[in-house]
C-alpha cells in the first residue's frame, strides 16, 4: 500500500525529547516500511526514518525559535498532506480534528488517530459536524465522550520488541516516571512510600505550567529519606530506571487516554500499580501484570503484594498486546476496511467493477 | 449581493474592547447592511450587528476562560463559512491564510484581507502555494514582502463618518495614544515632548508581553513634568482626547501595516507628526495633514510647526479618503470583479451565455 504518514510538527519524528505522538508516528511508520508498504511520512525535515520523508519545514517547532506564526507551517501540512489525491491509498493523519475540513473533501480515503483528551465541551460540536470521518481510538476509554462518532478500531499503542529488555529480578524501589502534575498524583506515590517503608525513585520532567504546583507541593515531600527525586531521564536511562523497579507506581487522577509508560514498564517485566482511571484497567490485568484499586491506602498495600506478580507474565503480555508489529498490524487492517469500502462506494455508483483499486498486499 | 463577512473569533464583532479587525469587520458590515446587501456576519455569539448572525461560539475566545482548544471553533468557522457552496455570491473572509485551504476548493468567490504583518519568512511558502487566491491589502506598503502574489486592491480601512467629530480649535498638548511598545517608540515621544517643552499625554495599554519592556524603560520617564500618562481610555474617551490634541504623536519605528489612529486623528481634524514607516506616507500627505520626517530631532522641530496644518483640511481629507462608506464601495468593486470573472470562466467552461449570475446591484 502507498501509505501517508502525517504527524504533527510540534516535535521531529521521532522526537529527540518528550512527544508520544510523534514516538508513536515514528514506532508505526517503521514497521509499515519493513512490512513493505511504501510510505511516506510527513513531518519536519529534522526527523529521521526509514520512510520517504515529505519535509513541511526544517526543524519541529517546539525548540524552533525562528518562526513566529506557527499556523504556516500547519497549514502547508494539512494542503501537502491531506489536499493532494492520487498519490496515496490511505492517508493517516496523527492532526487530530484539524485535518478534517481537509480530508472530508479528499476522495482518498484518510483515517485520523486521536491521541488526546475529549472530554472538552467544546470539541461535541467539531465532532457533529464531521461526524461521518473515519477515526480511531487509542483506547477504549478514550471515545467515551463521544462515543457515537465513527470510531472504525481501538489501536492501542506498540513499542519495538527490542526497546526495553526483560528484567527479571525484582528490585528494591518503587518507580515515579512522567511528569509532575497534580493529576499524576506524585503526592499520592510519596505517601505510599511513607505507609510502606519501600523507597521511591521519582524520574519526572516539571513542565513551566506545573512549576508553581511543583514548588508548593512536591519539592517540601522530596527531603524524605525514602525518597529519591532524579529529575529528567533520557530514553536509554529508562530502562534501566523501569527493569529495576519492584513496580511502577500510577496514581493517576484523570481519564488518562493512554499511559505509555505503564507498556514501557510492562515490556522491561515490571508490574504496575494504578488507580482505575480512562484506560488503565485495559492495559492492566488486575492482580496478573499488577494492581488496580481505589485510594492510596489500598495502592499501598497493593505495593505489599507485587511479588505476587509473574514478571515473565508482564513481558509476555507486553509481546503479545504492545509491540509496534501488533500496532502496526492492526492499523493495516483499518487501512483494508477503508480501501475495501472505498471499493464497495465505487462499485455501486459505476454500477459495476471497472475501478482500479490497489492491492491490499504489501508490495515488497 | 448575498455577502458572508468572516471574522476571527479572538474579539466579539464590535470588539469590548481593543480589536482592530474585528472593528473593521464591523463597519464594514453594518454599511454593506445599509447600501442593501443581504449580508451574513460569521463571528462570535456576542457580536453585534444589523446584518444576519451567524454564531460559532456563544462568546468571544480571547476573554473566555471556558474554551481550552481553541482550534475547535475556529476549525467549525472554517468550515461553515468558508466550506459551504450555493448561500453566497461572494465570501470575504478576514482569517488572513488560514481559510486558504478550504476557499481554494470552493466555488464560490472567495476574497480574503490581509489584517498583519507579511514580512516574516515563514509566510513565504504559502503565498507560494496559494498564488492564484484572490487577496485584498490594507496598504501598498503591507504587500511588499509579497508583492507578486495575486492582489486584487489596497482598500484602506474606514471608519463611519459620525464617529469622530470635527474639532476646529488645536489643544495645547501632543497625544499618543495606542500600546506601549519598543516598536511604537513612546520613549521618542517623551523625548520630544522635552525638546519642545509641549506637554505629552499618552494613552496606551501595556500588553503582558510588553510590561517588561514599559517597567524598565517607560515607567522612569513618566515622571517628568511635561508627561501624563493615562492608561488605557475607551472608545468614547478617544474623541476628546484625539480632538483636544494638537496633534497626534506617531515615531513607529516598524512597518505598520496601517495605523487606525492615524486616520482617527484626522477624523477629529487633528495633524499627525510621524516617521516614514510602512503604510505611514500612504495615509499621511506631508504638510498637508501632518509632517512626515526622520529621527526625532526633526520630529521635534516639526511639533513646533503644527499650527501650519490646516484642521480642516485633515477632517475632509478623512471624510474624502477613510470613512467606512468609501471602504465598502471599494469592497463592492472588488465583489464585482471577482463576479464578472467568475461569470467568464463559466460563460468560456459553458460555451454560451447560460449561468445565472447573481445581480451585481444591491437588493434593497
Amino acid at each position: 500500500m502507498r501509505i501517508a504518514q502525517v504527524s504533527p510538527l510540534w516535535e521531529s519524528v521521532p522526537p529527540t525529547l518528550y512527544g508520544g505522538t510523534e514516538r508513536i508516528v515514528s514506532y508505526l511508520t517503521e514497521e509499515l516500511v519493513r512490512l513493505g508498504h511504501d510510505v511516506t511520512l510527513f513531518a519536519s525535515g529534522d526527523s529521521i526514518t526509514t520512510a520517504h520523508l515529505a519535509p513541511i519545514c526544517a526543524h519541529a517547532l517546539r525548540l524552533n525559535k525562528g518562526i513566529f506564526n506557527r499556523d504556516a507551517p500547519m497549514t502547508m501540512l494539512m494542503e501537502r498532506a491531506l489536499g493532494t489525491t492520487g498519490e496515496f491509498d490511505i492517508i493517516h493523519s496523527h492532526l487530530d480534528f484539524m485535518g478534517f475540513p481537509l480530508s472530508r473533501r479528499n476522495p482518498t480515503p484518510t483515517i485520523t488517530t486521536f491521541h488526546g483528551r475529549l472530554d472538552l465541551p467544546e470539541l461535541q460540536p467539531v465532532f457533529r459536524e464531521y461526524a461521518e470521518m473515519p477515526i480511531v481510538s487509542i483506547s477504549d476509554a478514550q471515545r467515551k465522550p463521544v462515543s457515537w462518532a465513527n470510531w472504525r478500531a481501538t489501536v492501542y499503542h506498540g513499542l519495538p520488541g527490542d526497546l526495553y529488555s526483560f528484567h527479571s529480578n525484582p528490585g528494591k524501589y518503587l518507580a515515579f516516571l512522567g511528569r509532575i502534575a497534580p493529576e499524576k498524583r506524585p503526592d499520592h506515590a510519596i505517601e505510599i512510600a511513607k505507609r510502606t517503608g519501600i523507597p521511591l525513585r521519582i524520574a519526572a520532567k516539571v513542565d513551566p505550567t506545573d512549576r508553581e504546583y511543583f514548588h508548593a507541593e512536591i519539592e517540601p515531600l522530596l527531603s524524605h529519606p525514602l525518597v529519591e527525586y532524579l529529575g529528567e531521564i533520557t530514553d536509554a536511562e529508562k530502562n534501566e530506571f523501569l527493569g529495576q523497579a519492584m513496580a511502577l507506581v500510577c496514581p493517576y487522577d484523570w481519564p488518562e487516554p493512554f499511559g505509555l509508560v505503564l507498556i514501557e514498564a510492562l515490556a522491561c517485566g515490571t508490574p504496575v500499580l494504578a488507580y482505575r482511571r480512562g484506560s488503565i484497567p485495559e492495559l492492566i490485568e488486575d492482580n496478573v501484570t499488577g494492581f488496580i484499586c481505589e485510594g492510596v491506602d489500598n495502592l499501598a498495600a497493593a505495593a505489599h503484594r507485587v511479588s505476587e506478580i509473574d514478571r515473565q507474565r508482564c513481558r509476555s503480555t507486553f509481546e503479545e498486546r504492545f509491540t509496534a508489529s501488533r500496532m502496526a498490524q492492526d492499523y493495516i487492517r483499518v487501512y483494508q476496511q477503508l480501501l475495501v469500502k472505498k471499493r464497495e462506494v465505487e462499485t455501486v455508483s459505476n454500477g459495476h467493477h471497472s475501478v482500479s483499486v490497489p492491492s491490499l498486499v504489501a508490495t515488497a
